[in-house]
């Protein structure tokens, strides 16, 4: 490479303090040091080079994942590292493998479903690994709904131990990460039995391998459920399956921190709430949120950078230094329309993760206080927030991806494993209708209660909902001019009334139905659009009030403004049916708020690469050639390509078997 | 496998002539006939097989692809096979090669531009496969825009030799399937330059490897590109880049169809119009409208079949003899809502395929008999529908994958991949938005010479705006209450008004800015829009038309029906805000239309899966476990995942070097 910046001109554009909005991107300045020298760490460090990942065999890239992860717990323990600053670390080296597993679902089960007995034995094994773990619910014929599952757990009194048992061929635990080739103990969830009578679901800890010679343990039929999508993505880990036929587990590997089974077999609840099972899903979920802001932001700034490198056609007056050059592909109004809403989400999606981490702390201190009162809603809200985020990033991933035109469609443009990745996210953890749904139905109960008052409180995220007669019968939208949109109660208050007027369209249609389960079922579309306009406003609602804040850095709170307005005025656009249905915008109104957006293109285009340079993504982490810091990007396409492995040999392997007797019309006679 | 049939029951649902519906699907009972005999012959050859695609090495991928390339030769010429049974063959493989471009892109282009003398001298050679030809055209740093294309041939009157040069990096030829390692010639688009004048882009015959050895020609760089999305998908093909330093060929390798270069050096036309090479781009792009149709086919086949055999939850009391049974997914009215409009789609994308088709011979006789009057429209209509139809498809296929859950994002599931091989459609042959832009560019043409009416006729599809005076004063739809929708005329006028109005505000908007260009650029986004209001009312009047011509078979004719309105009541639903905002519809009138649709969706219902049946696929061309014709997927999905190289040894490879060291303890004394 040249060593000069392709983007200097661009960079020198920016109307605001970029290094101040790198520390509002990570949330504070120490959270930005801390990821700052991690991402260093790992990016100077030869053994976490990522090139050549996707052409490697299934076999090969496993291996190699595999390398990774044992050069990572080194690194980690040789440098002794704080378990936030391990956690980066991992995070940096960007490919899944059982350490994800195993830290991030196998070592919180026990945390939040051990008793003190069980942490104290299992999670010093964990911690330092001499054990490895996984979680272990989802089955082959049983995905979303886990009442559905069907291995047990049975006890049995005589050994004083539970039989966890596969009783059939669905019943094969599928999916779980680390199983298939590395995990040696899993969190399993089983029907408990005692005495025939079944009690539900729970979770035990299973020992899979063995720690000497790491074979399965007796009864126990594991393996790798096979490829999955993309060439690198998550064909770096073994997710797998694991058939149980009858293995015994002492009894006190039941994870017993809400309910006990006794020496006796009597089955009974501890004072430990129920509830923190779905304290635990809101950890989960707003992590998830968390991972949709960076992959999304991942991929925009690989199309921003390369938007602004790459030029196509142009106005005949286009020239620099003498030359006619075309148009830089980021001046394109298609293209912006396209990208800078899914820079504006990317701001927005984080700033609605930092909440939902507030969220979750307030929430924690509430449980432990047994103040339920306020889990549904936060409930609903993680649910809500991770769908939508998750259904945005992903899409928004493959319209940065054919935002780059046809070298988008390479893997060495990182797009394409970007989404391959992050794509399962609107599956995993909920699927991202199923749990609208589940808002929409806290939605429904919501607006139910609302009328008598009694024993329910409309708190946080649903507040708006006490509103309700306004937002019903005297709101209007007040805009005449464009620049009317950019004041931030008028959009607020548009999303409410929308949101409000089409969850209250819902509940007046259910009524019509004698059975609500069948009502619920029949409207079940119009119930997840209502859930959608709910989540909708809350990003809105939430960014409006980041911006509400102190933010330091010249320049830094407007260019936040302008992204705030991008993101509602975008929605309101491509939601325009909504509005218009619900009498919340007439079309001039919603005509109006298309013209301010395109204003705000503007506004925002010189600033869009530093925008982006906030995130603070190094080459390494980004694993772009299109996306590279310095814009060098011809160079560095052909380079990769003549890494290809086909480009190894000048002639190709197969010529002498398959092409040679083609070309000399030999082929009938070649044995193929 | 058991043998037994998993989807009898819904089969026996069905309410129409499958076997009919599957001539209809096929557009003959001659297409039928030969489509089926090939892919039974392709299904029933060991040689084709696919298993393993996802799990080899970039190398032995391609080296595998060769073989089956190869076979197929053999095959085709074993067995004698014509060029349409040939082209079959090919199709049902189902796995790009060389071949793919030889017989797709070289072939034609030298029919479609080369003289007489030199189709006798090439086309015999191209088709016994005695050379295999690529088509190089876009560039490293040029795709869209070929005017922009760097790589230049450059007469020598000295050699009488064109001398082709490739100046700078960025101007590598780029992409050609069959380029990196395999072709031996090329069609190479240059700038042709006779004494310093530049005549712009034209193509040239360019050798690129020895017919002795394989080597490339001196002068010739030539590789591989590297990996693209996805785990098989392009990745069989070499698609490659090629530099040329100074490389000489004969002055007949020009094709001369159109312009010739003389033995002076004078740069001459033929009598032959230069539309034709337009004519060639309606041919391309009609043909990737059918491979659209078939794409979005394959995978609603997919989540149709698995939908109807996956349960999730269910209602209390369900029962399937005397055991309580979780609910069909397919039963949901949110899956519903995802899944039948794209079949939906898929019917309607097969008939705007078959139509054209009509188009493409309709204007290939009137270019032969030099009327170029309809080439503008025919050109716009195509390319807008390639827009529409690619984009719907590659989104619908992902939206098929999801609603398979989890299991959708196995390889094995087969959508992964249907997904990575079509979704470059959206990019190649036009990038779907700019061709959009096309369309509009089209469309404010038409609408500014609309006043004058002189020496311009409406012609094909844009007739409908011969009606602006009544959709943009007098027309009010009248729809009152849900049946109304079901009427052909009310829907087509609907989308009649909604495209003249949006079409006319833009023309309107752009009448305030002095500099047309500006101002077509300012709105671009705007224009966009209209575009596709425009080219979704061809497909659906299309569908209507196709409603209107003699379908035989029971049933079949009512089914299309169903099809055909929601078809378009999805898009009333979904674009409801450029219906409301034109007022081409109020409020009350979108919603009834939601409401037709879900009575639509309930009378659909139980015909889904002999629907998707009737595409006739086999097993083997959907490769995938999830969608097999018996319904019979766990043991298929437990089979395959059996096979994953991973699941070779018991203990992972990497054990001894990563992992034990590891749960010893040891990693920090471990050279990893």
């Amino acid at each position: 490479m040249d060593g000069s910046d392709h983007l200097a001109h661009e960079r020198s554009k920016a109307q605001f303090d970029v290094e101040k909005m790198k520390i509002v991107w990570a949330g504070s300045l120490y959270a930005f040091q801390v990821s700052n020298r991690i991402a260093r760490l790992v990016a100077g460090d030869p053994a976490f080079r990522k090139e050549n990942r996707a052409v490697l065999s299934r076999r090969e890239l496993f291996k190699n994942t595999l390398r990774k992860a044992a050069h990572a717990w080194k690194r980690i323990t040789e440098l002794g590292l704080s378990e936030e600053e391990a956690s980066w670390l991992r995070f940096y080296v960007d490919e899944l493998s059982y350490a994800y597993v195993h830290w991030g679902m196998f070592v919180p089960a026990i945390k939040g479903s051990g008793t003190e007995d069980q942490q104290n034995k299992w999670l010093p094994l964990a911690t330092n690994m001499q054990i490895i773990g996984t979680y272990a619910q989802t089955e082959l014929g049983h995905g979303s709904n886990v009442r559905g599952l069907e291995t047990t757990a049975s006890f049995d009194p005589k050994t004083d131990e539970f039989i966890i048992h596969s009783p059939t061929l669905t019943s094969s635990k599928w999916w779980p990460g680390g199983l298939g080739k590395i995990a040696t103990h899993a969190v399993v969830y089983a029907r408990l039995i005692t005495d025939g009578q079944d009690h539900g679901v729970h979770g035990f800890i299973v020992q899979l391998r063995s720690l000497d010679d790491h074979l399965p343990l007796p009864g126990i039929t594991v393996g790798d459920i096979g490829m999955k999508f993309g060439s690198g993505a998550f064909n770096s880990i073994d997710n797998g399956f694991v058939r149980f036929d009858h293995v015994h587990i002492p009894r006190n590997q039941m994870l017993m921190r809400v309910s006990q089974v006794t020496r006796e077999g009597k089955y009974v609840h501890s004072n430990v709430p129920r509830q923190l099972v779905y304290g635990a899903m809101v950890y989960v979920r707003q992590i998830i949120v968390v991972d949709a802001s960076i992959a999304l932001s991942r991929a925009v700034c690989i199309a921003a950078r390369y938007s602004a490198v790459r030029r196509q056609f142009g106005s005949e007056n286009h020239e620099i230094s003498g030359t006619r050059v075309e148009t830089q592909v980021i001046d394109y109004k298609t293209q912006q329309s396209r990208l800078f809403p899914l820079l504006a989400s990317a701001y927005a999606f984080r700033f609605i993760g930092e909440w939902l981490k507030w969220l979750y702390t307030d929430l924690t201190q509430k449980l432990e206080a047994n103040d339920f009162s306020t889990l549904p809603e936060a409930h609903a809200c993680t649910a809500g927030l991770k769908s939508l985020t998750t259904s945005a990033a992903a899409d928004g991933i493959e319209e940065c991806r054919k935002l780059c035109g046809g070298h988008g469609y390479l893997t060495s443009s990182g797009l394409p494993e970007l989404y391959a990745v992050f794509v399962p996210a609107c599956t995993y953890e909920g699927d991202n209708i199923v749990l609208l749904l589940q808002v929409a139905r806290f939605l429904m109960k919501t607006i139910s209660k609302l009328p008598s008052g009694r024993n329910y409180k409309l708190s946080g995220a649903t507040a708006y909902m006490g509103h309700m007669e306004h937002y019903l019968i005297k709101y209007s939208c007040n805009v005449q001019k464009a620049e009317d949109w950019l004041k931030p109660n008028t959009i607020l208050e548009a999303f409410e009334a929308r949101a409000i007027r089409m969850c209250f369209a819902c509940a007046q249609n259910l009524t019509k139905f004698a059975d609500q389960s069948e009502g619920f079922s029949e409207l079940s579309t119009d119930l997840v659009e209502a859930a959608i306009a709910h989540c909708q406003l809350i990003v809105v609602s939430k960014f409006i009030k980041k911006l509400r804040q102190n933010i330091e850095g010249n320049g830094v709170k407007q260019q936040l403004e302008t992204l705030c307005y991008i993101y509602a005025l975008h929605l309101i656009h491509k939601n325009s049916g909504d509005f218009l249905s619900t009498g919340c915008l007439n079309p001039k109104q919603a005509s109006l708020a298309n013209d301010q957006l395109r204003s705000l293109y503007a506004k925002v285009r010189p600033n869009v690469i530093a925008l982006v340079d906030a995130f603070n993504y190094s080459d390494h982490f980004l694993g772009s050639v299109l996306g590279c810091y310095d814009g060098n990007v011809y160079p560095r396409l052909y380079e990769e390509a003549c890494k290809d492995p086909l480009n190894d040999s000048v002639v190709a392997d197969g010529y002498g078997e398959y092409i040679q007797p083609l070309l000399n019309q030999q082929l009938l006679n070649a044995r193929l």
